[in-house]
């Protein structure tokens, strides 16, 4: 039996982003109608070499018909040691058989998907006039992040970058984004801007989607600087302590989850619900019931809207069965007989 | 960066039964040195496609440092399409630095390390001048239990096997041991008999070890059966519901677990908590606490000992480490660039 073995340079000859994004709606609509399980999360910290690991997986069944786990290691010291800091690997299963379709780098679909969450929040929830998009975080995810919203949004004209901690970073890496857009991603970026916000406070204020990609444990962005109607994807937060917004912009706003339990135990939402600005029942639905109809998003064009995304294995999972196809089609990856 | 991807037939040619038995020792050891770290079980059943899969994970740390995670896939009806029935991936990961060492066929080194831990608990409980091992079970498992006890107890001269429910199979399976001994395994086993239990009762009479290793949900082997000083390894119960002895033999034996928590919870213990016949309190210790010289074992010639066995990560992250470097030394296996 042979099953396919795929790198990183093989899943960016063949993931592009429109179709992981048309993907990772129809893995969250899977969810919705009952089609999709999500297993229980495991985590570890490894306190010495400030390393952390977890273990997502789930099963797509419907039309897909696959599980799988994925396992992502981020280690602070690879940094001063040359490394990369954030690595993983993904296996993928047919639920007909429980036999291995693939085993590939989990760490480039990661960001790919992760960047189509942010964005089909965007898509889904943000008003239809947005032309404005603050994105909080200049690392390496937030390039995904700005990709996916311009393909999803193609209304937008600037794109604002913060770093809540250094802002030269926020500079050199809004420079690099028009080529970047092209390099890596087939967009021709020419009609937007891409700002660094040297007064974070303004350029939130004058966004109308915000999409939060960093590691950080307190409130960046304070509630004075949101104007009525911005849409939040909230992204950096999937492990207890971490919180990007100010909790209190959950209060009064309508807000979605990948999954609820999930976001409610590591989400941006977690720290809002513990601390009193939100009630778990007031949470609207998941992002794949508002995509699959099943409840309405945006209500009014003042409203605050917020996509709470954690992450889920079946996002990846379908991006995963999609490259195994594509690098069939293409000759691409290693064969392994198992 | 390169990682090692190795197949089956890698794996059969670079893991032999005694440095596999000497690693799952060491592995036992770790944990008892609070070395190791075993992270939550998830498990899923596939009811339409009378399929399970389950994902083990876990660390070994001190001068191992590795950690990963392993999905089975265990599917019935992949027998009638001619397909395999149990399959799965293993993939292990460097602690110190997060990267991914290797990804691996995981069904083969189950096969070994599981054949190991049986014959490790008859290793260091049986009774030294044991003659004769009981293996129930005629299923693919149960040739790896046969070449590991012999291995760990080069005393054995009579191997019985005992099918609970196609006696033929039994037959059929003991008749094709000895070349299997030699062909898989390279042992020798001229000096022992092997035979097919046509009389459970009696055989299991007979005999210094049983090991038990079938999907079983209800006792085979009845107390009155079984002689004093016997030993028992149960490795077949894995998930709750799963019995393979009388829940009666657990009383008033010596306990053993590989996981205390998690032999409460799906071993063969399980059940004999629940009916009462056994109490948590009274187990002796973890297999690992024995192993490195914590915890006593057999106490008298006339001692029933007991092993439960329910697999743990740990045993195939040790194993799988070995084999990337024994594979790495002969030029074996594919090599992914990540």
């Amino acid at each position: 039996m042979e099953i396919k073995v795929l790198g990183r340079k093989d899943l960016q000859q063949v993931l592009e982003m429109a179709p992981v994004i048309e993907g990772v709606e129809s893995a969250y609509r899977a969810k919705a109608q009952g089609e999709a399980v999500v297993w229980p999360l495991v985590d570890h910290i490894f306190k010495e070499q400030e390393g952390r690991m977890d273990i997502r997986s789930g099963a797509v069944l419907g039309s897909e018909m696959i599980h799988g786990a994925k396992m992502l290691n981020s280690f602070q010291q690879n940094r001063a040691k040359g490394l990369p800091v954030f690595s993983g690997m993904l296996m993928v299963f047919d639920s007909n058989t429980g036999l291995p379709l693939g085993i590939m780098d989990a760490s480039y679909i990661t960001c790919m998907r992760t960047g189509a969450a942010g964005a089909i929040g965007a898509k889904a929830l943000a008003r239809p006039d947005s032309e404005t998009l603050f994105v909080l975080g200049a690392g390496n995810q937030a390039a995904y992040q700005v990709a996916a919203t311009l393909i999803a949004c193609p209304g937008i004209r600037t794109v604002y970058i913060g770093d809540p901690i250094a802002p030269d970073n926020a500079r050199r890496f809004a420079d690099g984004l028009p080529a970047r857009m092209t390099d890596e991603f087939g967009i021709d970026a020419g009609g937007t801007a891409f700002i660094a916000a040297e007064d974070m406070p303004a350029a939130v204020k004058a966004s109308d989607i915000v999409i939060t990609i960093t590691p950080a444990t307190s409130p960046v962005i304070k509630k004075e600087w949101v104007s009525p109607g911005t849409h939040f994807s909230c992204v950096g937060a999937d492990m207890p302590g971490k919180e990007e917004i100010d909790p209190a912009i959950f209060t009064g706003a309508r807000v979605f989850a990948d999954d609820i339990d999930q976001c409610v135990r590591v989400g941006e939402m977690e720290l809002a619900i513990k601390g009193g600005f939100f009630d778990r029942a007031a949470i609207a639905g998941e992002i794949g019931q508002l995509l699959d109809g099943r409840v309405s998003g945006r209500r009014s064009e003042d409203e605050i809207t917020i996509l709470d995304a954690t992450g889920l294995a079946l996002l990846d999972l379908v991006t995963a069965k999609r490259a195994i196809e594509l690098a069939g089609e293409k000759g691409l990856g290693a064969t392994l007989d198992i």
